[in-house]
């Protein structure tokens, strides 16, 4: 297996990459890692980690970098010798069978878009990531990649949803729900009750509607909604996750009595942090697409990275693209067009 | 002030709402409250309650209850005699100021609509609610009267909100927002960007886009967004909180080691547990109606729903139903028509 590694982006760059790679290379002895970036900071970063095999890690040098808030459409046409694109162009050609990467994701969509096209059957490609809850995890599309989805849209996220919560996550058939903000059926938009028709008609273990609690309570394992929905919860979702642990560190540290409190409550509070790490579960999905991407959070730190590298190896294990376009293919042709 | 209290509304009815009402009474010596319910269960809860004024609180019999999971349109139709419905034709006929409830958001939407109407230039009303932060909680609308918000509507939604978080909130000049899933310009759909044109020909302190994770910083004073993003956010949040919640009492609790700690860190742990508590900011409001109705959560307890009370009881002082409809006239007259 070979992946190529997006080694500039994110808020740290190589400081993280590199070390990322190098611990995913240590984890999984049949990869290889093209590092792809500017080669001088990236062969300074290397020089700092001894033993590696450079059989296995290579460097293609790149030397324009995407900026985390440049405009897609300007990064599309503008950096064609960024390390994101490049990464991408990897895949197509071959030379690697995922990218990584933790940059702006806008332009990463663009890019991998414009470079790896959808299979046919599907108009447009989704963001994918899952989500930790009490129990498994929950995944949940699309996460941004689309602002307005119709519902054939939507239920084609549904069935790419499925596909990667039954391989990768190995959940045999996966329980595949809608997010509306009521478990009536007359609640909802008309987008998400033509969607819900469709899912009904559909071979999909569709179970219904669920809400935006049914996130993190484990309690289906696909949850499809539009994009501009599935960010925005993401993103409260994080900011309340943010801000509890800063009222807890803020009770924490109120004085001597609570530092000492804080002390005593180490383990415990240890597991928490553990436990309610959003690194553990980094690396969200391109779905969609002829090729495997993977973007990390951009604040991911080198062992968050590395997991985003395992999701990619994962779904090249899986061969999630091909089994995507021949699963949307199969529903198709036992169902009504939607 | 007088308000009408549906009773019988939420999980807990009568021992909920009851327990409310005197604390509410005893906090607010120029308040009279209608309690709005099963006459026999109402006597019977307020028997076990020394020390009421009764003059200061009077029972209004009801015979119908409106179902927690009832779809709205037929508890407009079928539950005139619902203690919901009866709060709210208090607040209609002028004999109660306000209604609060802690019953069916649908029903409650509906039937204060059906009743009440909105204000000639207001084509819909929202759900708003203050909702904590890291420093001021922040005017969040709509959080789910609506599923489609035209930008008109979404425009009404910002007036409406920085009326509530000038006077309510005491805010001077509040700060205005727009949910957005990308602080550029180039993001979100249609809606969203026409709604960001109004607002910025609007004489309102209108500060641009923020995303979901911005509800929760207290960077801004109001966040308008539609009613399914709104209501998705919140609910996301709720789960996330809960999710968190559950897993440090797990922590806490998983061997007399982490009991132990847990028993030296209470005072921490309790601290966190009040400023992490939403129950502090209990208290939704329809806004854009012409009257008071305020919806307290469902599984509220009695400190909660006399948070929610309390609310209703500021909206009363400052006149909101009035306030927010000449400041709209006020915005529409200076401005272009959305």
């Amino acid at each position: 297996m070979r992946v190529a590694v997006d080694a500039m982006g994110g808020d740290f760059g190589p400081s993280v990459t590199v070390a990322a790679a190098l611990s995913a290379l240590a984890r999984h002895p049949t990869l290889d890692i093209v590092l792809v970036g500017n080669e001088g900071r990236l062969r300074e970063t290397l020089d700092g980690h001894a033993n590696y095999d450079p059989t296995r890690l290579t460097v293609e040098s790149a030397e324009q970098v995407v900026e985390m808030h440049e405009r897609p459409s300007s990064a599309l046409r503008h950096k064609r010798e960024s390390s994101m694109r490049k990464s991408i162009d990897l895949v197509k050609s071959g030379q690697a069978q995922a990218a990584i990467s933790a940059g702006n994701t806008g332009a990463l969509m663009a890019m991998a878009s414009f470079v790896l096209k959808t299979f046919p059957e599907i108009e447009r490609p989704a963001i994918c990531a899952a989500l930790p809850g009490l129990g498994a995890p929950t995944y949940v599309l699309d996460l941004g990649a689309n602002v307005d989805s119709s519902s054939s849209q939507l239920f084609h996220f549904a069935v790419m949803g499925a596909v990667l919560a039954e391989t990768v996550g190995q959940r045999p058939r996966p329980r595949v729900a809608l997010l509306n903000i009521g478990e009536e059926e007359i609640k909802g938009n008309d987008r998400v009750k033509q969607t819900d028709l469709l899912l009904r008609q559909s071979a999909l273990n569709y179970v219904g509607f669920v809400e935006g609690n049914d996130i993190f309570t484990s309690s289906v394992d696909v949850i499809v909604c539009d994009g501009f929905v599935g960010n925005v919860a993401l993103k409260a979702s994080e900011g309340v996750a943010r801000m509890l642990s800063q009222l807890a560190r803020d009770a924490f540290t109120r004085n001597w009595r609570t530092k000492l409190a804080a002390m005593g409550a180490q383990g415990p509070l240890r597991e928490l942090r553990h436990r309610a790490d959003p690194g553990r579960y980094n690396g969200a999905s391109l779905l969609g697409l002829r090729g495997i991407v993977v973007k990390s959070h951009g604040s991911a730190d080198s062992r968050s990275f590395a997991h985003a590298i395992s999701v990619a190896l994962r779904e090249i294990e899986e061969a999630i693209p091909e089994r995507i376009s021949r699963q949307i293919e199969d529903l198709l042709a036992h169902n009504p067009k939607p």
